[in-house]
């Protein structure tokens, strides 16, 4: 028997770094008094572990400007140990009572469930997919992007715009609804491109590209504070850090930032 | 102002029918005293509503025989409004207590969400992706389809291999993972084909392709009651009915039918 076991060193749901800038551990001893524990995975030998916070966070949004902060500076293994645990103790921490009977929930299978102690339903984790995509207007005078701007985003922050697969919906419906609501614009033609967990709460990211039918923006202002069309020259030089860029990227590891690479890979 | 209305009558999740075997209706009058109402939308000019049963269906399950011989017997737009109804009053039966605090919720937003009437929580119904796979395998002799049978199927009952996306997955890695566990079957090369939402009780279906690395099966007995490839000919006579075929297709409604239909076509 080997006890060698490993606790992730959290304050709330935000992590503790060590003096290399890497996640900080501790070990199971360190555990407040009852708290619960969720089970990570093995990772060189040793059982980690994060324990469940005395709250989650009450509004997830995808996009957090503390979190962007975050992987500028955490490595990328370290970025997904991250959001997995975060995504997990932040769902236990939600869901302590049984939606069906209100009774208390308890942990269990190692903290990938949580059963009800008075009707026994059991409980899992979400994840809600979402589409994201690339709507691709071309009128003969060369091929333009159209990116949003979220509200509170920083004035020059563009990215593919997004939004969650509501209950009924294809994934293809759902791209063609998101992009008409938000910009007024019709997309045809969409296609999968690729996939990414996204664990800021507990997305699916499902990236597609359609072809836009007209290029006249009109903008739903409680979804987005801006969206306009970028040439490929515009978003070559954002993917490129030029300052002079009309935009800045998405963080590099969110997939938005692979689908502006793929977009001007593909070429025209 | 237009009073028009109608309530889809259902005995707890189950539909009612008219003598021409077609969903029945009867009036918001005929609603359960206190009875929550979800309105479903318009149709023909009149508000359709569905009461919210007094529970929900408390195992869920993705393959119901109840189910399939509904979706034999009603038609294409009938299924369409009666999964979603169905979806969503099932989904507010069970969940009239709140998981952050386990106060009561009410109905809100004309029955899209709930609220907690002590926290304030907001409750969305969930959709989860599931992936639903075709494996081929061709060792130059012709191609051949992984197709597996669920327990408690009927005997000749095959369909692609499927399983819930898991937190921390990309959909191409959900696909490799549910393919090898219940199979033992590598899959590479995975390619998303077409996705449909399936509200029993509330998947998104996310069809793809995979070839196969192997051929030779090791059943998961907890999860398939059997396992076996299937050739061209043998996939081509099932659909079409053949009753010499060594299998029943899914139900033509759901997306691995489709699946099936796609594999013919597309040839080798
Ligand atoms: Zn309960
Ligand atoms: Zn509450």
């Amino acid at each position: 028997m080997n006890w060698k076991a490993r606790l992730l060193k959290l304050n709330g749901l935000m992590p503790e770094m060590d003096d290399a800038g890497a996640l900080a551990w501790s070990t199971l001893a360190d555990a407040a008094e009852g708290a619960e524990l969720v089970f990570l995975g093995l990772d060189d030998g040793k059982a980690c572990f994060a324990a469940v916070p005395e709250r989650g966070d009450a509004s997830p949004r995808m996009a957090n400007p503390q979190l962007w902060s975050l992987m500028a500076t955490l490595s990328a293994d370290d970025l997904a140990l991250y959001g997995g645990a975060r995504s997990i103790v932040d769902w236990h921490a939600r869901h302590r009572f049984c939606a069906a009977c209100g009774g208390d929930t308890k942990i269990g299978k190692g903290g990938w469930q949580r059963a009800c102690t008075v009707c026994g339903t059991e409980h899992f984790p979400r994840t809600d997919p979402v589409t994201i995509m690339l709507v691709e207007y071309d009128d003969g005078s060369g091929a333009k992007l159209l990116l949003g701007r979220g509200l509170g985003w920083p004035e020059r922050a563009y990215s593919a715009l997004a939004g969650f697969v509501e209950p009924g919906e294809s994934i293809e419906e759902a791209v063609a609804r998101e992009v008409l609501e938000e910009s007024g614009i019709v997309a045809k033609e969409v296609h999968y491109i690729a996939s990414q967990p996204w664990p800021f709460p507990s997305q699916l990211m499902v990236g597609c590209h359609a072809v836009a039918e007209n290029d006249e923006i009109t903008l739903d202002t409680t979804e987005l504070a801006d969206a306009r069309w970028f040439t490929r020259a515009e978003v070559t030089a954002a993917l490129n850090g030029d300052e002079n860029a009309p935009m800045n990227t998405p963080p590099r590891q969110a997939i938005a930032s692979h689908l502006l690479k793929w977009w001007i890979e593909k070429g025209a």
